[in-house]
């Protein structure tokens, strides 16, 4: 008998060991499934409204000098708890963020080293699922390096994916749309040239990774919360269509270093068989940490102009003269000769100080104002900036006043070069300099190959690099925009005073050689997941010859499109990037520019599907006023406009700036037209669209 | 007639172009020869005496960017010039420096690229050479990358070297007395085991490089003015006797980054047929700038003792508690458990303090006075110290105030642990922190692995780090003495702040196993040519094992072979490193050390022979005081001391401390003898030393 109770109870502690964990989201249309596969391999498994998302996955770490944590586990402990708070964020889409999730907590113990265990943390939402590794404080475990990172997402089949070339310097390639079969197929033509890119597999792919199913499943790869870790991108397995994490090396080949207690970021699944879900899923955010920052009230949205397009265009530049190198502190700028195509002096700055002042605009963003934009670019250059000395015809002084004396602040630019140790050591001082000058803002810059050699945009090394120049700003209440660094991974939640990014192909592309027309129907389901984007739209002009005859590149996209953008890309910093005088010439059109709010009480998808079109609506935050943005790719449509987000039994009035007849975004993009119309919330519009078109709508 | 003319202007110019350029030294003794061989090489050329020292060895630099600066060349301009000027050192062996060469420089073109050319600039003084590349500023050359420097060194002879293992991280090794032509068949013995080591060749040196040669020819190899540059080590050609330059690469393998107008170091020669004369040398220092520094008033040498030897040894430790690993700002130190063996507490330091002010010493060196000690060592851990934040146990207020009512500095001590972005990160708060609380010098340290990984220790962006924590110190007027980084190159002419380095095996191996008895007799011909050493000695209690019963380690001198050294191993900065109780057991030999001056007016060489014995005397600075140094190697010798520096027709007082009769390093080395005697100018004494021994007299 005892030897039967015996074998009893081991099978029944082995069937526990083994026994597969669940929790399911809180309307029940997501289950997460844990469980260990043979050799104690963690492995989980996710379905949505009973179809598999994720097929059964395999997760590890692979490291270098310890033990890996790859296999060899059991289950010694598992833990479920529910959570539901709505929390307010500083800036954003909605006015409250709900953060509801079921949450199973794996604790896992390898018996290959005496006592030493990790935690798997699972957070179920209605949107999707966040899991990161944990490594508690414990006796036999410290430091290790990470080798590589080995989580899987096995997919059902071969989707629909919109995907950048995976690299660990860049993400200003097209997104490619393509079966996940033909990536491998694509991926030479999508590696097209950049400053400084270093690709690391034919079928290498970043996140976010926006996906859909062939029976209409969206969704999106991801990661939340990336502090001190290396970015992760994705391999692909295109014989299984199996994904697997990859992250950035360093200058030597290591993937992280690690110091117990410590976590690895989140890894998100979002999913909806409705695309608008995963445009308004706050799932990344909700797994960053609440804000410390006492004080918030110095971080606020940014409408801005700025002398920035015309150096993009060519029609002016950022240097100040034509020599070939200089060297900060020995070359005498007031000894040379200017090249009289300067952008940043202080008569040009003056004027979009006015521009702004006149049209309601919060700021002048102003770039090539300081020393050392002869041979800033593609030297790898060390000490290439100092960010604090003028070029001479730049008065610092004056602007503040005069920019102060018109209510209009201007915003401060850091190009680093990629020059991260320079930067690092000028940081303070820098900061302390735009505290002593009137500047609260700045937007930073990594163009290039950083600087120390054989670190990559993407690894560790800089993501603590961001986060620190990030950190340090909120000592002196500076917000900041970085482009060229990581994209966003929800971050802004504990850190919001990173009030934008680029990360991706912005409004400059369109400078260079053009954006597909799709390209922004793309974007908010890939790029913004995680965080906003300084995408800078408003280009009214998309002849780019009118400004730089040499310049044969256009805008792929109408002027109403344009209009749209600044609802469709959601971003609490809003550039109206084009040159005064073109506005100016547009007055009407621009109106929308000038109204059009750039924080949100709500957000509503009233179309989407990526890569084809977006409708949103959007009520301003503490008033009451909506806007509403659609666009479309290359095809015209027609779109179908709601209205029930309005008040019941009130009339309002909306302003719709649309396609002209004919118009057409490579043909005719200047052609629109701007009508007036009482709207309630019953009303449906339907609206006709484009070729690269779209409209835009103020309801007051 | 015009075209035999032709002919032979041809033929002139053809000559000149060619033709071998030629200085002498000011005494005519050193002959230095540049020419152009096949091809454009440039080469020279250095006799001394009539005995060739370097034979014809090419010059050139290879780049990887742009076309090498190896060949092809022709010589468009020479210019002669000679300098003869005395200057004032801050601190240093002599109170005036005599600054005396004869200058070729000569113009070099490469007819390849346009306009492009570049200099070679040579200084022959009477103690040797010193040449270096210069880029000047021109329309087509401005960035430049090196692959490798090819500066040869083509030996006349298969010299006996004292080198080291060349080595991009360590100088911490034995140095190896060899013929140059058995360096690949020692080279594996000697690379004995670091926590930080790159080694790049069979037959891969450091510098400075000593050399004797068979016809008694004594000649040293190594740099001045390493500054935004790569550190050169040299690579022997054991078959032909070459030596050729081998820089430290970065972490993609390239080994400088170099922008016009730029310059090279100096690579330096001294030659010599009296050994004594490479002790004396002044080259390396008068190669460099002078200083800029206007108020040097703040940068005195110190004598000092310090809370170190008890942790070196074991007796206590520079951790406050036993834990495996610490996360500074998260770990709480008040709430862990003191191990009850932390050498840095307040009542400890106030015993150095106290017995610094008894005895006169400047300052104490206190080391692990902060947080972050538990785990410092071989985990390249990143954000390892915050160099402000105190153990529990170590008061900073209260030390600061008891230290300055004794009118006693203590030592800062900063181990960035090779963490170099994270003390770049943390300097300024560092170095306030020192300021604001009565600090005026720092110790710096960097063992282990470099942080941004892939670096090295004598690589380009280290040596610029280093340069750039000196030049921020005297910002805020701090002495740095820095371990583990650079070897000096005579920069202290120009930061004279920079007082003291290690980058060699110091005392502290004399607890890691032993130094051999020769060591010292070496280093000044080696280590200590371009900068003082922090040596740190005085240990009269041998026996290790006395402080830590498991440490079986002797330090491999007699007790007053130790007080020789504060002659022999010239520095600014002079520690009494044993522990006080141990000085208080040997008062008397103790006073050698309370009397010796730090700082000279004039110093002589009465004996030396690299690695067998050196007797130094030495004048203090604005006293009627001499110290005299004498140590041997293994060996007993009798010194034969003169005194021919005294001033004639007085008569001083000598106190000599002597090794006693049957004195050893290894089987008695506490034994010694005190006595007295009157000496002047015409005195000559014979004294004997013990096997590993030394003596030293003070004479007022």
């Amino acid at each position: 008998m005892r030897k039967f109770l015996l074998i009893a109870l081991l099978w029944v502690s082995g069937l526990l060991a083994a026994k597969a964990q669940s929790i399911t989201s809180p309307d029940n249309n997501l289950i997460l499934t844990f469980s260990l596969k043979d050799g104690g391999v963690p492995t989980y498994q996710l379905t949505y409204k009973k179809k598999e998302v994720i097929k059964t996955s395999k997760l590890g770490i692979e490291t270098k000098d310890v033990l890996s944590f790859m296999d060899g586990f059991t289950i010694t402990n598992t833990a479920k708890a529910t959570f539901d708070e709505n929390w307010t964020p500083v800036w954003g889409e909605q006015k409250t963020i709900r953060n509801h999730y079921n949450e199973l907590l794996v604790t896992l113990t390898q018996k290959a080293v005496k006592d030493r265990f990790i935690r798997i943390r699972f957070r179920l939402f209605n949107d999707g699922l966040g899991f990161r590794y944990e490594f508690p404080s414990q006796p036999n475990l410290n430091y290790f390096v990470i080798k590589e990172e080995h989580t899987q997402f096995a997919l059902a089949g071969d989707h629909k994916a919109f995907w950048l070339p995976g690299d660990f310097d860049t993400q200003e390639y097209s997104t490619v749309t393509s079966n996940l079969s033909e990536v491998r197929g694509k991926m030479k033509a999508a590696v097209t040239a950049n400053v400084n890119q270093t690709t690391f597999s034919p079928t290498g792919v970043q996140t976010p990774l926006m996906m859909k199913s062939k029976d209409g499943l969206y969704i999106n790869i991801h990661e939340a919360a990336l502090v001190d870790y290396s970015c992760m991108s994705l391999n692909l397995d295109d014989k299984n269509m199996v994904l697997e994490s990859f992250l950035t090396p360093d200058a030597i080949g290591d993937k992280g270093y690690m110091q117990a207690p410590t976590q690895s970021p989140w890894r998100t699944v979002i999913v909806s068989d409705k695309a608008g879900d995963i445009l308004l899923s706050k799932l990344v955010y909700n797994l960053n940490e609440p804000t410390k920052f006492k004080d918030v009230s110095w971080i606020k949205p940014v409408k801005y102009v700025g002398v920035w397009w015309e150096m993009i265009t060519g029609k002016s530049t950022w240097a100040y003269n034509n020599l070939e190198s200089v060297q900060l502190g020995v070359t005498d700028y007031s000894k040379t000769q200017p090249n009289g195509k300067h952008g940043a002096t202080t008569a040009n700055v003056k004027k979009y100080i006015d521009f702004a002042a006149k049209n309601g605009f919060d700021a002048v963003l102003v770039e090539g104002w300081n020393e050392g934009w002869e041979d800033w670019f593609g030297k790898t250059k060390d000490y290439v900036f100092d960010f604090v000395t003028p070029y001479p015809d730049f008065d610092v002084k004056e602007l503040h006043r005069y920019a102060a004396s018109k209510n209009v602040k201007i915003i401060m630019h850091h190009e680093t070069s990629g020059s991260v140790r320079n930067y690092e050591r000028h940081l303070d001082t820098a900061y302390k300099f735009m505290v002593a000058n009137g500047y609260n803002a700045v937007k930073s810059g990594y163009v290039g190959q950083i600087i120390p050699r054989g670190e990559h945009h993407y690894g560790q090394w800089l993501v603590n690099h961001y986060l620190y120049a990030i950190t340090k700003a909120a000592d002196y209440k500076i917000m900041v925009n970085a482009h060229e660094a990581i994209r966003p991974t929800g971050l802004a939640r504990t850190y919001p005073n990173l009030i934008g990014n680029e990360a991706a192909r912005g409004t400059e592309y369109e400078s260079f050689g053009g954006n597909n027309p799709d390209h922004t129907t793309i974007l908010p389901f890939t790029r913004l997941v995680g965080g906003p984007m300084d995408y800078t739209p408003g280009i009214f002009q998309t002849k780019i010859s009118a400004y730089n005859p040499e310049n044969k590149s256009f805008v792929h996209t109408t002027l109403t499109k344009q209009l749209a953008l600044y609802v469709t890309m959601y971003s609490p910093l809003q550039m109206a990037a084009d040159l005064p005088e073109t506005y100016e010439k547009f007055a009407d059109a621009f109106q929308f520019i000038k109204d059009v709010a750039v924080d949100w009480d709500d957000s509503y998808i009233i179309e989407a599907e990526p890569g084809d079109y977006l409708t949103i609506a959007r009520k301003a935050k503490g008033k009451n006023e909506w806007y509403v943005g659609s666009i479309t790719d290359e095809n015209a449509r027609t779109a179908t406009v709601k209205f029930d987000y309005l008040p019941k039994g009130k009339t309002y009035e909306a302003i719709i700036y649309a396609d002209g007849k004919d118009a057409d975004y490579e043909k005719n993009p200047q052609s629109y037209i701007i009508r007036k119309m009482k709207v309630n919330s019953k009303t449906v519009l339907k609206q006709a669209v484009a070729p690269g078109g779209g409209f835009a709508i103020s309801i007051k």
